[in-house]
């Protein structure tokens, strides 16, 4: 039985606000929550009786049995797989030294959750540890960004800083960012450490993070010039500029 | 004024079933309607007046100019642009011959709209004209998929077709797929022309598919071999593929 208390926390968690207030935040589905449950202290896991059975070995502070019927009032889902579970925020620390031997992520106001947790499964499947948002960018722990990181968040940290105060102290690495006026990186030198900077989704990377770009960067269509799409998703360009980086030490 | 009979149209538009038995598609929003008007017929636009006024050079059947109140009533999108175009769909015919002396797409069910759209994105991206769809992808001509095209379906045809007995049919054509068994795509001579097969989203190329791909690719994730996530999103790993292919003649 899931008190109402408990049922009215797990649907405010949708909220930031109540995300930020009680540092929580929710997951659902079985391969998020077994991955997230390696990473992040779980305080309650609500589940069928099926699910717990099969997953004994995830820890929790508070385990609850619902009916499958029961879980689907308060999951997010539209076919709710058998488990919601509520795990504590991380709030990690970031230092300019820790970033001087590996390659990042910044992301300069990226607002829609869905790519902003597709680019968290990008850092995690190119070896990328730290994800450095803007204070505009959408929330890593809100629904929809932890659906679409597929538990990308147990292996990477996603920190908050304002970017025009931050990307200066690290003067000492350089700072790739893709603009139209750039050199196709395709046969620009690519140091294995660095900060690559993505932009917004509608305005790309905004002037004052421009000017603290060290290496403009161009990402070409095919063939170059020709009429296209004048733009890619965000986590497109994101995969393709990573991916470039990775495949030449591959 | 917009008659309830077009209005009853207009929604009847984002079920499948009644594109297809009007063969006819909706498109929302400025960039979308000026781009697929270059390549579509437009049967009915509807548009505010200071839309109509600075778009004046888009011919359409019929044009109908309502306020922005009574235009957001019909609107799928949270914030209408001002414009909602109808447009008549395109039956492309498809001939292997066509495709021998360039690089096109195949998807083996990809079944979510968006993953479908910004495939087509990518594809118009890398010059790719032609994306061949198995009869379970979902639809192009949804209103997700559409949005998520961003205006690609003017330079892209997109085709839907039985793979298991069109794959055959182009055997004179390397045959190139992703699978966790295939050789590194950065080591692999990859041809100019050619067909890259993209699998569904849960379960990848299905075996029948499987046993037609002549060329078996791996997308190497970094470290190769280390703990990350399982998979990357259909959309990121054809931008990938794709990218590889046009880099090297770039």
């Amino acid at each position: 039985m899931l008190s109402k208390s408990k049922i009215k926390l797990i649907k405010s968690l949708s909220l930031k606000k109540f995300r930020d207030d009680h540092s929580l935040f929710v997951a659902e589905g079985t391969k998020l929550v077994v991955d997230l449950s390696t990473c992040f202290k779980c305080v309650l896991l609500v589940a069928t009786k099926d699910w717990s059975v099969s997953h004994s070995s995830i820890h929790a502070d508070e385990m609850i049995e619902l009916s499958t019927d029961e879980l689907s009032q308060i999951s997010n889902q539209k076919s709710p797989q058998g488990v919601i579970a509520v795990f504590e925020k991380h709030n990690w620390s970031l230092s300019v030294d820790d970033l001087k031997s590996r390659l990042s992520i910044a992301l300069d106001d990226v607002q829609d959750p869905g790519n902003l947790g597709t680019i968290i499964r990008i850092a995690d499947w190119f070896g990328i540890k730290d994800v450095i948002c803007s204070l505009h960018c959408a929330d890593t722990y809100g629904p929809k960004t932890v659906q679409a990181t597929m538990g990308a968040l147990a292996r990477v940290r996603v920190h908050y800083v304002d970017l025009a105060t931050f990307l200066p102290d690290c003067k000492e690495l350089p700072i790739y960012g893709t603009f139209m006026d750039g050199e196709s990186i395709y046969e620009k030198g690519l140091s294995p450490y660095g900060i690559i900077v993505m932009g917004n989704e509608g305005n790309g990377i905004s002037d004052s993070i421009r000017s603290l770009v060290s290496e403009k960067l161009l990402l070409p269509n095919y063939p170059f010039g020709a009429p296209t799409s004048e733009s890619l998703n965000v986590a497109v360009a994101t995969a393709l500029v990573c991916g470039e980086f990775r495949r030449r030490v591959l």
